[in-house]
């Protein structure tokens, strides 16, 4: 059979549209959510829906069991013998979804809501990732009425990104043949504006803690003991009060060791994108940088290291006055790293830092410690040049290359295991309130999405 | 008829225990929590249990609106023309139960347990307040048996004594006639020791204050927005962090105005007292004393003013990892108050002290503010050296003269609005567990303590 044209592959993608929708509305109908113990079944009713899906796909695929969720796992060979070997990674987990309260409809209900750039796919996952990764699978989709694509594809799903990803590491050791490829492929990052692709090239590393402290053996009435008894909650407001310094710098020793000034060549290319601050934090009811002091927004966001309380609890938190000393507190910190900043050692930072100010009758258990380093691509790259040459025949305007806050733990990984390098595409929006209620995923971007990769997948085998 | 002996009273309270206990345990099933509107029908029924059970005993009572949780009030006249008249005020609210999962039987299925000084009534409230109510009604039912009290008694018991009592003052103001009394006597206080009964001449004030922080209008990936945008948790968590000095001082400004140094007679009481803070802090798990440093444990908890985080709350709290920046955080307060600190003044400057510390783009909105001053008794009030020979009689020991560390609003309501000073006796004991799980009342100080209202009953009229 002779190869397809790439208007004959865009026009399938374009006449598919209500099907792929209708295949994400069954993926999105799945709560895979992997922080929490009791959706574990449904990660695993996930996994399952990727297996068939790949299958149908053409691939020869299967759940492979980890220590936590397990991972899917296809390899479709192209028949082209000078074809480039591509390993697609993305993955079916997703964010708890409280405040449920907060939902215009339920989180693992799809529907289709009208906005002011077309209709928009609502749903917990629905950017992050389930319907970035199936516009990678509707190119494959496509290909497939003409004999299939034009690479070979490994295809790699995992069901722990949003848990930091324990089992990775040890699965592509352990799979690191199968696995390698000339390229990875991710779709888990966002565009640069609804109408300006972008490729990621720079992500944040990751150190994710837990802290629960303990004082007393339980709960006492804090008439009758407060001013004596030492209260967990005082110790560690005080404790998380002095993380950060009065110029918004994080104040754990040794914390900036390996943070680099960006080369000059980047930090031009990026003041070039006229990056609108006020826009972006306007989107979120927010007016002013809150970061490190003489950083523009985009290296607060890209290339400078944070840190965040994500969740704090302790004591009473109902309605009206309840008067005691809690016998515990706990806090979720997450550090967000950059340049060569080392994972295990800022976890040890933390936990010194915490130690070192417990008093007495305090003591502290941490949980969790996993982290990722942060991780660049040269700008130099032949797939990222190819890739970029494909995304503007797509949108019609040059393809950004950014950086991005978030963490993709993966990357760091398919660097440290089998030494790839990542091609990160993808498009997702900045209002499309990924981890937040209210998930959404254009329609645009799902059908352009599918495109693009159409598009890549040529570029990458021309 | 002729004045009974107290010989005889003692013999009916004795005789009367299984009854006495059955009683209590139908109050306990009220689940009569003040600070969660759910609950407040129970609080009504509670009201009404109070009316039936002073009905019982010969009083006019009724159950009267305020702008929360009923009153209930109710007037016996003695039949003796030169009977002093004295107020008893109880409260019919409790504290939230949570966490339920730490308690031995359900909270409120009052249950007999033995101990190690014999049975134990284990319910939330067996101790505080219901339980040491009931010990004065006890009382009343005896004296019944042999044509009634010797004193004119009006009993008041409110049901927002856990939630700061807020309609409290009103309702004294406007019934301040019908109040009046020689003295007021109140049951909501400890022995020193599970021998040794107590007055108890020095109170805490308290003022309870809850704020919320709300920064971003959603909540954000902290991988995309951290670095640049305000954290409310990380905000909260260094202005509360701030609260204390490095001498474990409180740092408001103006906050130790008002406070004063004992008189050298109460100290050199209080040592005499031999207090064992080893063991009090032991028996909950501690060794250290927390407080302010240069003090004695017994100034702490009685003479110095603390500052305790009651609760604390924001983002995520479940099991693992969510990479999120939460829009709102939120923290409970309390202050204990000595001497002449003023209620008022010391919310200003807490909700001052937040406000001057918010970064742009974090509002804070506060709950609450209510509060009470201090009060002391002195030691050579009439009333009180009347029962401190009444206590001596039944315990064999004599009464000590403490101080509490805890709050009881009504104190400084009935000193404000009717200029009448209060009694305290109460049989509570250090290990009741009070507003923590498995609260309980020793059976001894529920038989004993309805002895010694007796004894007191009497000697006030003698």
């Amino acid at each position: 059979m002779a190869m397809a044209t790439m208007d004959e592959i865009l026009s399938a993608i374009d006449a598919g549209q209500t099907a792929a929708v209708e295949r994400l509305f069954g993926f999105l109908r799945i709560p895979s959510v992997s922080a929490v113990p009791a959706h574990f079944p449904d990660c695993d009713r996930a996994a399952d829906w990727l297996v068939a899906e790949l299958g149908s796909l053409g691939f020869d695929a299967a759940k492979h069991p980890t220590d936590g969720r397990p991972m899917v796992l296809g390899h479709l060979k192209c028949a082209r013998r000078d074809a480039p070997h591509v390993l697609f990674y993305g993955h079916y987990d997703v964010q708890p979804a409280d405040p449920l309260e907060l939902w215009r409809s339920p989180p693992f209900e799809p529907t289709l809501e009208s906005g002011p750039r077309g209709e928009r796919i609502v749903a917990r996952g629905a950017v992050d990732d389930k319907g970035q990764l199936m516009t990678f699978l509707e190119a494959c989709r496509a290909f497939q009425q003409f004999g299939g694509p034009p690479c070979s594809i490994t295809a790699l799903f995992e069901g722990e990104e949003e848990t930091g990803s324990p089992s990775l590491p040890a699965f592509l050791a352990k799979n690191a043949k199968a696995l390698k490829a000339d390229v990875a492929l991710v779709c888990d990052t966002g565009m640069w504006g609804p109408t300006v692709p972008a490729i990621t090239i720079a992500l944040r590393g990751i150190v994710g803690e837990e802290v629960v402290l303990t004082g007393p053996n339980r709960d006492l009435h804090s008439g009758v003991f407060g001013g004596l008894a030492v209260n967990p909650i005082n110790v560690l407001a005080g404790i998380l009060g002095g993380l950060h310094d009065a110029n918004g710098a994080v104040a754990l020793p040794g914390f900036y060791d390996g943070v680099e000034e960006l080369p000059k060549e980047l930090l031009e290319l990026w003041d070039g994108l006229d990056f609108d601050a006020a826009a972006f934090l306007g989107g979120v009811g927010l007016t002013t940088p809150a970061g490190e002091r003489g950083r523009t927004p985009l290296e607060q966001l890209w290339s400078r290291p944070s840190c965040d309380i994500n969740g704090i609890s302790g004591g009473y938190a109902g309605e009206g006055q309840k008067t005691v000393i809690a016998s515990t507190a706990s806090a979720k910190v997450t550090f967000r790293l950059v340049g060569k900043q080392n994972p295990e050692r800022v976890s040890q930072s933390f936990r010194a830092f915490v130690a070192s100010r417990l008093p007495p009758d305090v003591k502290a258990r941490f949980i969790g410690g996993g982290g990722s380093p942060a991780l660049s691509l040269s700008i130099k790259n032949e797939a990222l040049r190819r890739a970029k040459r494909a995304l503007e025949a797509e949108w019609g305007k040059p393809a950004a290359l950014v950086g991005c806050g978030g963490s993709i733990p993966i990357v760091g990984a398919f660097k440290r295991e089998l030494n790839m390098d990542c091609l990160l595409v993808g498009f997702g929006l900045d209002d499309d309130n990924m981890h937040s209620p209210n998930e959404k995923y254009e329609r645009t971007s799902f059908h352009k999405g599918a495109r693009s990769w159409a598009r890549i997948l040529a570029a990458l085998a021309a």
